[in-house]
């Protein structure tokens, strides 16, 4: 079968001949449905060389978002039919400690042990003709369409982890959300929030029509520049917001979530671009918090599903044929998408 | 000034010319904009005789619906100009218990001591030109219509506490809510209930119109009858309701939403009907409960006038003149009200 | 090896000779250190007749509250040294749904097409020599004794399990929590809620020495009998309590907890004697709540570890040999027990 | 009668004849039983000049934890009995904002046109023969010892609220908490946080006989220096802490609590020293918070006294008579006392 293989570091990845893989104990091979292209594959095959921390040893196949068809079972996997529709979900910890036991795979307690961080992460991916999913991982998707649930793996899944912590700070009636970095996850994010909280989600971005589709989305927008702040806490009443989730983490845009701030509001910084930021007791809004987050649970995953099929979440895709792979990343590369770019290996 | 006046148990109430108070220590005299006329008024002059458990004694002016404007303020009252709107919170506690030090006067501890339940509730209310509030009772309405505000005290701030209580049951997607009795509470529920949370709400009365009502508010109705519990778990995808809100309250609507309920679902009884319901270790889905709630709070009601502001509550309203609120109150006693009467004393 | 096992309906178990079993795909053999007999284990061979609801059929080898040695890893497993200790989860769902990824199988959506409930709850348990475990279901001891530790994984999980879910009614000063039955669970319910709460734990039971047992572990007692509500009451000046845990939940149990409710408080019924009561809106304070709840998780089962490597968990047994396995089930039955009977097949 | 009245800024207060108060509407008169000395006393009277932000002006009398015994009730009080024993809560907001209305004072909306903070702060305060309470503010004592209670109206009340917020990530088995700084409100969070919680307590501070009253009250020490860290994570198991409470927040402190955490764990500044620290996303484990708090609120006041009552709250105190008032205030600024200063004014 065919395969978008990371073959070494800083490196192009290849479109190549790979065997079909056979589902080991506790496994299901899915035919694949639709893979998507993330900026954090670009990470693995061109940011880190050897020996950097965070760099993962090459030899992979990519592909941490995906969706497919059960194909095979392996030993000691039963409940599933061949034919049925699932969405994976992708990190894979040790499976016994107590993160693992709460499907939180994420927060392994033994993940310096373990060979690989989940599909498409060190040990092969989604983008491929098929993929081997451990059974725990796999979310029914029903009848609903798998290419276009591809990406919810993770553009929906940690964006749906940030906000879920942060319900509380947003239950009931008079709230403010701000939602900074209108990319793929923070379009989601505009999604998810409108659907489940009765906030004002106010959105910003540098780009124009990622503003104008935040507001086709629910949301009202900022624009950036000198005056974002006070055109922030000016929607509030003067109030700041109560949940504010920083989708870029550069330090700009943590210390505009930070100034927005509400009393008692939460600032979840998701975007890794590793900004710094102060924090002091008599420049932070009484009980506010900051905090960061990464990925979500299998059970958070199973709750992202159900909102896709009630429409509440609705991905923005750019279909690829397996040909056209390397192309999906090439444009990703460039900045040339407007949706994610989902790899369709069968069609 | 003019004012309805409960003057007697079984005695319908008369309209008469009472003395303009004047506020003591603590309160704010309002100029009245709206007063909503409520069932449990009814229950007040009809239902009770002396003695009963229950009965307030007469001798005051209904009214615990309302809003006005700022008229003039009492000793040792600060930070109110005159001509400003507020609606006012209805219950009245000893003010210095631990409920009542936290807004929530309906679970004051000294109950039993205190000569009044509330406004309209023992002493004065809204149903004349004038009325005394305690100056923490009020909760500003801003440029807000005060007259649509009037019936959110009661008709809003009720749905909205049994509902706030049940936000966490609601937090996240794939989430189903159920509301029985689509009177005037019911309906507010839908709308609240559709604003705060991305669930699916359904909803069910006996009679066909107020279903259209709850459909063009957001909600999936279900006809009662012999399938109701059926047709409402098939909605749920047969795993039951995560919340549902009994505003009737008879034997047959609690057991209706027992019959409903998911794991770990939470049941509300709000309606007081007096149904009566069997609670059994197998019967019941595991970590479901059931409970009762009455009223809410000072800060519930803050976010139930920032739900209106934002349009998100909508009360449907029918407008009576002073000299017409008896004619309000007879066509509440049979039934005649499509929305909630509210009496507009100064126009 | 030897084991104990359930070989008919209403039939006294066998000590017998089986084969040791070979761990599969995902699993571990376990080297058995203790196993607890439980209560229901004796209705599991003497109270249900073949198609009885709740009836599991025969042929296995009893005993769900297991601990033991790592002995042997199956296919698929690793993380695991020869020779260390751990305590076993004992519900095994599908392992695949969204209660099964979150570790709590006792809720498994696919329950009614398991071929078992768990470990010794129709397949092979802990009752014998050896047992096979799979592997998520481990929570490591590390030096802490293994024999001891046995009984927690249900005498221990239950009880933490249904006061885990009522901390936030328990969190705080001034709280007040009721424990009703002082057998095996109710005794370590009195430890845990005097570990992890500052509540005055009051509890009750018709037994002296469990009262006296109960006192020593840090309770105040209140005795049976016509005044026990208002004595219950008294304690917590007039209030009612913020928890309740019926470890009975006959009908009679379950009442006099609702009676002794406080405003908001929390009735979890974890026993099984299938009381039935009653519940209205006027006799229930407000917002009190009543549900029940099984067993527990497994990430709850690593804090019942915790506590009990911390000494605030101290299980009471009696340990018995393999030889005297069937005597421990004896004495259980003739209820000639006062700690839990844990059969130690390694001495 | 005579008070101890900060007469001007940066000028030691004086111990003066002043008029005994009259209670106006809402108002009660205490007959003083105990009065705190506190440092931020000192910071009013010694740190700030005229203008300086957080500058009170002078011209009342000191005093913002007290207690004592009803004397007098004003106009629209109702409820009160003459000798009974109260604590008093010393902030007072506006009364009708939304803060205010949940009994948060501390956080008041209407701050920056009221025209003090507080009792002893602003307005006439405690450290004198009588004082004014706002009768909502007032907290029974029962017949516990008002004197000792005195403090517990901030150095109680600080910690507890702190303490409260973190309770959800203090709950359950094999929690850790850190406590840094054993002054006067640092050991009454070992005692609150060893009362409430089953965690583990670590406390730190510079001085050897805090670190042993700190034992005492049942928590393990770790001392300052190069390996504080690593002492701290080694008696987690390498996991860190679930929350953390600085009552110094100075730089370094706030650092080590920040370096000390565990994913999910919550730190919370207390103490005014203001530090300045950085955040970041890849030094920060997930999902930790930090956070600042001031204060607390009514609700919480009534839970201390019931700590305070059930003897989980043992405030160290030392009395002074009136006449030694300033002799008090001087122990206090050098440094001399070992527990709080509480005057007595009638013995």
């Amino acid at each position: 079968m065919r395969a978008v293989v990371f073959t070494d570091f800083q490196t192009f990845p290849s479109l190549t001949e790979v065997e079909r893989p056979v589902p080991g104990p506790g496994e299901v091979l899915l035919k694949v449905a639709g893979s998507g292209a993330c900026h954090s594959d670009v990470a693995i095959y061109e940011d880190f060389a050897e020996g950097t921390p965070g760099a993962i040893a090459p030899g992979f196949t990519l592909g941490h978002e995906v969706s497919g068809w059960i194909e095979e079972t392996g030993p000691g996997v039963h409940g599933f039919t061949k034919g049925e529709a699932f969405l994976a979900y992708g990190p894979i910890g040790c499976g016994h400690c107590k993160a693992c036991s709460r499907g939180q795979d994420t927060y392994c307690e033994n993940v310096a042990s373990m060979p690989y961080l989940g599909i498409g992460l060190g040990r092969d991916g989604g983008m491929a003709e098929y993929v081997l999913v451990p059974a725990r991982n796999l979310v029914p998707l029903g009848d609903a369409d798998p290419v276009d649930a591809a990406p919810l793996s993770d553009a929906g899944l940690t964006p749906y982890h940030a906000i879920k912590n942060a319900l509380p700070n947003l239950a009931g009636g008079g709230r403010f959300a701000l939602v900074i970095g209108l990319g793929g996850l923070g379009q989601v994010a505009v999604q998810i929030l409108t659907a489940l909280t009765g906030a004002t989600v106010i959105a910003t971005d540098m780009k124009d029509d990622a503003m104008r589709r935040a507001e086709a989305n629910g949301a009202v927008t900022v624009p950036g520049g000198e005056n974002q702040v006070a055109a922030i806490r000016e929607l509030t009443g003067g109030r700041g917001v109560d949940a504010a989730f920083d989708f870029v983490g550069a330090t700009p845009t943590i210390k505009t979530a930070q100034a927005s701030m509400a009393q008692g509001g939460r600032l979840t910084v998701v975007g890794i671009a590793n900004g710094v930021t102060e924090w002091s007791f008599f420049t932070t809004p009484y009980e506010s918090t900051i905090s960061n987050t990464y990925w979500g649970t299998i059970a958070d995953l199973h709750e992202v599903v159900a909102m896709y099929r009630a429409g509440q979440i609705r991905p923005e895709v750019e279909r690829y044929s397996m040909d056209d792979a390397l192309e999906a990343y090439r444009k990703l590369e460039s900045g040339q998408l407007s949706g994610r770019a989902v790899v369709v290996p069968h069609v």
